[in-house]
């Protein structure tokens, strides 16, 4: 089932995404009104023989939709490319102990895209989502990423469950963060390929995961505030690894 | 100025305000055709005198919106308060170390919610915002603080620059996160009284406000990826501190 059409907007998305992977952007519509400050965004394209159009700022804002700032310019990209589990367990290296985010039905968009934008900043090997009540790679996705959706693997799965047992026997150890674990992340050994799974907004992760998981863990936090916005957990996690390592 | 009329919705978010601070809720509405499992908030809602409606589920989407989880229960509440900086300085224990964020035109009400609650989570003082071109403490706001901005002074001020010249002159050492900082966030000395500066979304923290600042720190990431989510900085900061302060 291929994806709608996926645009991205703003200058620096835009220009990331012309540096890192240009043959993901099929065109891109810069607003005529304002059409200076784009020579970076115009070299790439020429170089990489990716149309320009010049549009009135209207049309610009009817790809971006009325709530985006696209700054003047859109891209329009293909399909954002899922892996599939087996491939991304191949590609990696387990000594190098990699991490992954597992999104246990995660339904915000802009959830979905702080946390992979989280991921790339901080090294992990990649994101996996199940296909089903999971937040899609949109335009949303992709900006709230600010275009880190297309650096870092993202890898999508028919089953969760199965995709855990995968993990397991490739080598990784599975983490649920769950509020009400006993063991905090401050005591996570990070010196292991790790898996964190992380549950949606209201119901967190669902039981019949935290079942699969080896371990739970919880981030620890001030009494009568028991849970954090899912992204928030996210970058913690992956801000702390990333601390650990160095 | 008073705010627009304010809604929270969510089972938990309302049973929370109702447990914390039931003089600010005015009303509450469930929906009828699921009135069970609402036995807390009846209690509750009973004891401290507020009126409950029952209504046909559409009524209680129109409240919470479309998009919202509304879990059938939606509360009307007052203004969410604001306190000056004064008040809220000579409230303080200076010498338990308190932390402070500061927005700086923080424009998305997602965010301005999820750094609320990771403020609350780990313990700090405050948030401050400014009044011009911050989001304001809307229902988005509320709801995605998951009711945390019930829970911790939310200070409002004219002008940022003031704001930071009296936090200092009253102790407080400021800091802002910038990713073109020399220092990283490891390195910061979290045994004094902090307030840390976060930019808005496109623009990072202003130029002027940069002139302010004490200090500037960045969070350190991999190369390629120049920044993250302003809420997801706000959790790793907010948890650093807690971390260190155990």
């Amino acid at each position: 089932m291929p994806n709608e059409n996926t645009y991205i907007y703003g200058k620096h998305p835009v220009e990331e995404l012309l540096a890192a992977d240009p043959s993901r952007i099929q065109k891109i519509f810069i607003k005529k009104e304002s059409s200076k400050g784009f020579d970076l965004i115009n070299n790439l394209a020429s170089q990489n023989k990716i149309p320009v159009s010049f549009l009135p700022g209207p049309r610009i804002k009817e790809f971006a939709g009325e709530d985006a700032v696209s700054q003047g310019v859109v891209a329009l990209i293909g399909e954002v490319p899922f892996l599939d589990l087996e491939e991304f367990l191949a590609s990696l290296d387990l000594k190098a102990n990699p991490a992954v985010f597992l999104l246990d039905e995660i339904e915000d968009p802009q959830n979905v895209g702080a946390i992979i934008r989280s991921a790339a900043a901080f090294g992990f090997a990649g994101v996996v989502f199940g296909k089903h009540r999971q937040a899609p790679i949109t335009s949303v996705v992709f900006k709230v990423s600010a275009g880190a959706a297309a650096k870092i693997p993202l890898v999508r799965v028919v089953n969760l469950n199965n995709a855990l047992e995968k993990l397991k026997k490739a080598g990784f150890w599975t983490i649920a963060l769950d509020q009400n674990a006993k063991n905090n992340i401050w005591q996570v050994d990070f010196e292991m390929p790790l898996c964190f799974i992380l549950g949606g907004e209201a119901k967190g992760v669902r039981e019949k995961t935290l079942e699969k998981a080896d371990f739970t863990y919880r981030i620890p936090m001030e009494r009568g505030i028991e849970s954090l916005n899912v992204s928030a957990s996210a970058a913690i996690v992956a801000s702390e690894l990333a601390r650990r390592k160095k």
